[in-house]
């Protein structure tokens, strides 16, 4: 049971963790955010996620106002306080409390704890359907708050019983899914995902790393149209580590189950994340 | 002074009128706003700015929670428990405390009284300058709070000495800027503006009503290449009415001045508005 966060620097509980309701992430969209994951103490590749929230906020011309051991301490102070280290960690960082409700001030930062998402061990074993829809993120190399796009589709995704969408460009080059990178295998047994134009997630990083003794790898954009010669998919995330995809839109993927080298790369991405 | 803010129907003193921080437009940007002025007890355009509230949150999928005359009470009531009727009003909707920082639930109903917005005359005797940006907005007919965009171009904006930011797509037409609509004036005394994807301000409808007996109109996209020759251009929006805009980018409109038929436009709405 999570009973605190942290809003700029204090440990609240978690019915109080609260922000001015003049604050430019609520009022503009204006924050950043990432999110890792432990268990039993064990961050699964925390320095990669926090380097990339400094990273992002750079972008956005925010101040996290806290450095890297400084910011580190807050989690660790906010996780004792729970007294739960099986978790996953959000950081938020907002434009703060802006007097003209445009103009950024003084960052907001806080830390939410969150249950360990469990995911229903078929979305492994069975594999995962995914929607396509036509979207380009406009910053899509930094990890802000802007996920209307995605949330809208909810109504879509339950409708066609899948975990995600697909987003592409008026071209048809895929980019990623909402909240994860995205791959294929090819009839040659090729790994290709994208390199441009995408949220460079942290396990899509340590999926290319444990694959390059597993198969070749092509980092180049993926069309539409070779999804109906792809002989397996998946997405990579950091909560749900590799995903098989064994159906996108109305194109059965492969033979529709999980492949034998995702399911390799799956195992090997485990070992190296526990 | 501005003492109070409503959160979720309750009036409260601003600096307690907060947001616990699980709400869906912190974390993820889901939520819409509108905002209009008010002069001595008389808004300007009050129903037509709620009544786009409610068109907004029905396509974003959200609930406001009051009916029309529900909702007016509590601005009203807003108003007299800051003892100023000479303001702005802004309505904030998001998508609510959601448990799994992803999914919309009951919405959370933000309504802030704002100082009114005095602009400098000059803006109105001179003209303002625009930059340009090529920015294609996901969603545009429904005012969202994704404004990141360009508060990341304050700086760009600053040195060019320019208000706001022209938004124009990959093949150069011009849409909207950043907070207002755009229009111009060709040769021929022409005015024009865009119709498709985009926000319909309620300034823009209102200026498009008063110019009917002005000059003749063309509602269709113009292209960043039309502005070497347009004889004016100016935005309307709704703290500002119409501002001539005498520079886009590098490209100088007419002689640099406000011209005569802006002018014209400006007085037939003034006279429409208060």
């Amino acid at each position: 049971m999570i009973k605190f966060h942290v809003v700029n620097g204090e440990i609240l509980p978690a019915e109080q963790a609260s922000l001015n309701i003049t604050d430019l992430g609520l009022l503009r969209g204006y924050g950043i955010f990432d999110y890792f994951q432990m268990k039993n103490g064990k961050p699964f590749f925390m320095d990669d996620h926090l380097r990339r929230f400094y990273r992002s906020a750079e972008k956005m011309q925010l101040d996290v106002g806290y450095d890297f051991e400084a910011l580190k301490e807050q989690i660790y102070r906010l996780i004792e306080a729970n007294g739960t280290d099986t978790c996953g960690i959000r950081l938020v960082l907002t434009g703060g409390y802006a007097i003209d409700g445009f103009t950024p001030v003084s960052s907001n930062l806080v830390i939410l704890q969150h249950p360990f998402k469990v995911w229903d061990e078929k979305i492994f074993t069975e594999g995962i359907n995914l929607i396509t829809h036509e979207y380009v993120r406009s910053m899509p190399e930094v990890k802000t708050t802007n996920y209307y796009t995605v949330i809208l589709l909810i109504p879509e995704m339950k409708a066609a019983d899948a975990l995600d969408v697909l987003y592409y460009n008026s071209d048809g080059w895929i980019s990623e899914t909402s909240r994860s990178n995205f791959f294929i295998i090819d009839e040659e047994g090729k790994l290709i995902t994208a390199v441009d134009k995408i949220l460079h997630g942290i396990t899509r990083g340590h999926t290319l790393a444990v694959a390059k003794d597993i198969l070749p790898i092509e980092e180049r954009n993926i069309h539409l149209s070779e999804l109906k010669t792809a002989s397996e998919a998946f997405v990579t995330s950091t909560t749900k580590g590799i995903v098989p995809v064994v159906k996108v839109g109305s194109d059965i993927i492969g033979n529709g189950k999980p492949g034998p080298l995702t399911q390799k790369l799956m195992e090997a991405l485990r070992l190296r994340r526990e």
